[in-house]
């Protein structure tokens, strides 16, 4: 079964996380929802509380224990993903592992102070990334550029969840959990 | 400020729920995600642990107080909230009082045994009502008829959200959330 680690704080955004991890769960993927912020219960931009499965200090992150990190979207989380020091080395050694590294609408700031898309295909929600100009800005709705994986915002949340299942080897399976959802 | 009234149980649909609740706080609708079970804690249908912000037991859900009232699917959430008398009555109650009655995917069937859909066009996801024959079922994502809009799934749930806002005479901001969203 592969493993997916999602990280988050409060102010997510909720289709980005919860949507996400319903579609990846859906194509039997085991997805662990976990805290950066030292508490298991976390409140959503829009005040949904949630308890988190795991808190990052709690447990193993190291990436070859994984198959994928992803990071949300929603304010102030991604802000305070990027100002998490054990979130951005999480970030930099899944991407020099050369598993999955996802993040959608403002969270690729994290990939930027990483220093992982110089020079890459990227999209972000408009206007966040503080130097566009330092990777290949796509604006796309959903983009991939070897082992990044990258998505512009809420509209593109369940595409950028099913285009992680496929880069993880689960197209035919994605498939049916797409049209079993009526996408 | 309008106020909607979202009934939830265990194996409710993350985005139907969730990604309704998002769409219509960010329309400045205040939305309570009341628990029908006794608990605060709920856990979807992809267990995702949520935490309620009422019980059934312990507000008014007089439709008097009240904008909608919202039944998102999953399962076994729907077939809770159908063998649920307090949720029947109060589906009931709204539909007679003119007060939007919304459901999806699977949760159309307590909208049947309240016995408020005969004759009615309606939608859900598929093979899920007992009686088919008895409302006009039509198959779209999302349908209204009178102060009853009922949709397919959760591919058409932000578009179900999105519905209900206009439905409440929010149209203009509901624009602007859905673009904000980047629909």
């Amino acid at each position: 079964m592969k493993k997916i680690l999602m990280l988050i704080s409060d102010g997510f955004e909720e289709i980005e996380a919860l949507g996400t991890v319903d579609i990846l769960r859906r194509c039997g993927i085991e997805v662990s929802l976990v805290s950066v912020t030292g508490s298991f219960e976390i409140h959503s931009s829009r005040n949904i509380k949630v308890i988190a499965d795991n808190k990052l200090e709690e447990i193993n992150v190291d990436s070859s224990l994984w198959d994928a990190v992803i990071l949300p979207g929603g304010q102030p989380n991604a802000d305070n993903l990027r100002d998490n020091d054990k979130v951005v080395e999480t970030v930099k050694d899944f991407y020099k592992a050369g598993k999955l590294t996802c993040a959608i609408c403002a969270a690729p700031i994290v990939f930027e102070k990483a220093g992982i898309i110089r020079d890459k295909k990227v999209t972000s929600y408009p206007g966040c990334l503080v130097n566009e100009s330092d990777c290949i800005f796509t604006a796309k709705s959903v983009e991939q550029d070897g082992n990044i994986i990258t998505a512009n915002g809420p509209a593109s949340a369940c595409d950028f969840a099913f285009e992680i299942a496929k880069a993880l080897g689960l197209s035919h399976k994605a498939e049916n959990v797409r049209k079993g959802m009526l996408f």
